[in-house]
């Protein structure tokens, strides 16, 4: 049995021990007499949930920075899709490890993601330690995934799932998917009991689009034929009619806010407070490094917060994005993670509240969303597993040297 | 002669050494055969400019997370105003200092202050060795200021000024400032050549409640009353008519685009493209750390970059956001700063590019605008005066030492 202690960290604002036993928290109590593999000091340090992150596309770090001042359109038909199609396995590879690196660097143990070449996806994910959800992209005419070939990849990987890593199935969107594949896909995830992963109603073009064509708004369509259920994930979400509003509520789906990628594409401002009342469940997600252009969940929360109340008014509170950032995105993943509580899994970060950006300390929550830089992340542990330790990651620096020496760009006539 | 020597650090995508004297930027030129009192190892790091924050409240981090979930107004009045009238000059000195190693940690060698206690601010600032404009601040009946003892104050500080450290006349807004208050500041900058900070249409309601008052718009009224030049630096600046941004053409107003504030207290959109499209020279400023709340001026540049890409579509371009937050700020503070060249002052910051977020380096402003976080600034020099190396301040430890003493407020109930 592999064991973890935490030592005099503060949950709730009182310091205490934490146990964690096989990948759960099996006790939390003050001046436990505990023995441990593994024994960390908490002092000056927090213990909170880490980060789902609810929709992101791990490997596009590689394009971080590569196309610029776009509309989301123009931007994937253009830039993004056709250099995309150049990346081989170990092109994923490298940029799902980079991804998943700077990911637990800013607090994040868990991501969803969608995009291809599964395999050397669950090899990078598996070397960090960390959890996540490995798409099965669908995208019809696509150089490299269509749904015949879904089958065949679900076949030759689905044994490979770990306790950590699990598929789920992504076909891509509305305007890049067709119905009967959408059905087909809809059956597909039933039978094989897999989330589906989906982009929706993210611009008001596609919308449009989707009106003219089936004669139907985006989330009545996807109803109508039988696409929407408490296992879909939908991702950005944010042109929607009351009547689709409803339908979400009744379907019981889970939908993405991914305020950066939103504002930075000209996308659209997610309705997070009317979609709150009616009960939808709202996860938070970065999007890819090329819409937004980092995954620092940290950072994420800030803009959601802000970004609702320039939209909204102040409706929304620090502990709706917390939630969205954390528990949220645990429930929509079908996990017990995203508290810290006696039972659940060891999902949960250490941070550093002795900083500046943590003064006076009004309310840690606010600190964390509004001010705190995500250097404040000290520790990350996945499943009980220590992912880094006083802001240090095994293989951190040999990492950077190796995607330095395969796709290092700089020095660049502008820096 | 005081002198200071970067070696191979890179500019402009190419490795050279910089030498500083007398606080300028002596000589850049690769491998310089220079001693100098103090040498810097800059091999893997970036020089660019440092930032100038056009509008700050340095000493309300102490009311970090004070106030939140409130509209300008009702936080104003409700919450900060009563908090503020208790500080004394102590708080503001603790408070200053505060706010002064935050931002030099994420970047800032110069901010544009409006608040009260110049003298302790004065001193704050002086020990930390960043430059900035202090403003006396006008408040007519607040407790601690109006115009009558702006005169005694500027009387007994005028002498106090220093190479870094200059005052500037703070009239705080048209809501809080008679008419004949605000031709008195006018009057008494020309006569004393000082720069005017003033905050002007943050939000509908000011111009509603000006229009109903003066019969004027807020441009309008000031211009008629001789208030516009450009010695005025504008904060927010977000509800102007089209006549009015021609008349800041005209009187050449320098105007300050604070994004998050803006956002968080659900204020409004500067129309950026039109102002920039006008030859209006507009700066980047965080605000104060209580409607922020930090003050980080590259997480500042992404939201300001972002937003406007929401609001405004793809005009604005990174490029216009890092002027705003680098040379176009210390035009309007009329400084030789913002931009590394032989000759100008020496406020300059290295960037440590060796990290995830810089990878894998299509262009270094993309990835400092989109990606970076603020622990990438490794080193900050000010007037040829090292602030910070390898992202240590002196006294830092200590200061957070004492801030908690005095005033740190955790645990909370929440945390």
């Amino acid at each position: 049995m592999k064991t973890l202690l935490i030592k005099q960290a503060r949950i709730c604002g009182r310091e205490t021990d934490v146990l964690v036993e096989n990948g759960k928290i099996a006790r939390i109590e003050k001046g436990m007499k505990a023995k441990a593999d593994k024994t960390i000091d908490g002092r000056g340090k927090v213990i909170l949930p880490g980060f789902y992150n609810l929709h992101t596309h791990a490997a596009m770090t590689l394009l971080r920075g590569y196309a610029e001042d776009m509309e989301l359109e123009d931007w994937l038909t253009k830039k993004i899709w056709p250099a995309e199609a150049k990346f081989n396995e170990d092109d994923i590879y490298w940029g799902t490890k980079l991804a998943c690196l700077e990911m637990i660097k800013s607090g994040t143990v868990c991501f969803n993601d969608m995009y291809w070449h599964q395999e050397a996806a669950l090899q990078a994910v598996t070397e960090t330690g960390m959890r996540a959800f490995i798409g099965l992209t669908m995208i019809d005419g696509h150089p490299l995934g269509f749904h015949q070939d879904t089958n065949e990849v679900w076949e030759k990987i689905k044994n490979k799932q770990t306790d950590k890593i699990k598929f789920a199935l992504a076909p891509h969107a509305l305007y890049t998917v067709a119905e009967e594949n959408l059905k087909w896909a809809a059956r597909f995830a039933k039978v094989n009991n897999l989330l589906i992963h989906f982009h929706v109603s993210e611009t008001e073009k596609e919308v449009d689009d989707c009106q003219k064509k089936y004669g139907l708004r985006p989330i009545e369509f996807l109803d109508k034929i039988g696409f929407l259920g408490p296992e879909v994930i939908l991702a950005h979400s944010i042109w929607l009619a009351e009547k689709e509003i409803e339908i979400l509520v009744k379907r019981k789906c889970h939908l993405v806010y991914n305020p950066t990628s939103n504002m930075k594409l000209s996308s659209g401002v997610m309705s997070f407070s009317r979609l709150k009342k009616g009960g939808i469940n709202i996860c938070l997600g970065t999007d890819s490094a090329s819409s937004n252009n980092n995954l620092d969940m940290i950072e994420e929360m800030k803009l959601a917060a802000v970004l609702q109340k320039l939209a909204n008014g102040q409706d929304i509170k620090v502990k709706d994005i917390f939630a969205a950032a954390t528990r949220n995105g645990a429930r929509a993943l079908r996990l017990e993670g995203g508290i810290v509580k006696e039972g659940q899994t060891a999902d949960f970060i250490l941070i550093d509240t002795e900083r500046l950006d943590f003064l006076p300390g009004f309310d840690l929550l606010n600190d964390l969303v509004f001010s705190a830089s995500s250097e404040c992340v000290d520790t990350v542990v996945c499943g009980g597993d220590v992912l880094m330790e006083n802001r240090e990651i095994k293989g951190e620096k040999e990492l950077i040297g190796e995607i330095k020496k395969r796709y290092g760009r700089y020095p660049s006539p502008r820096d």
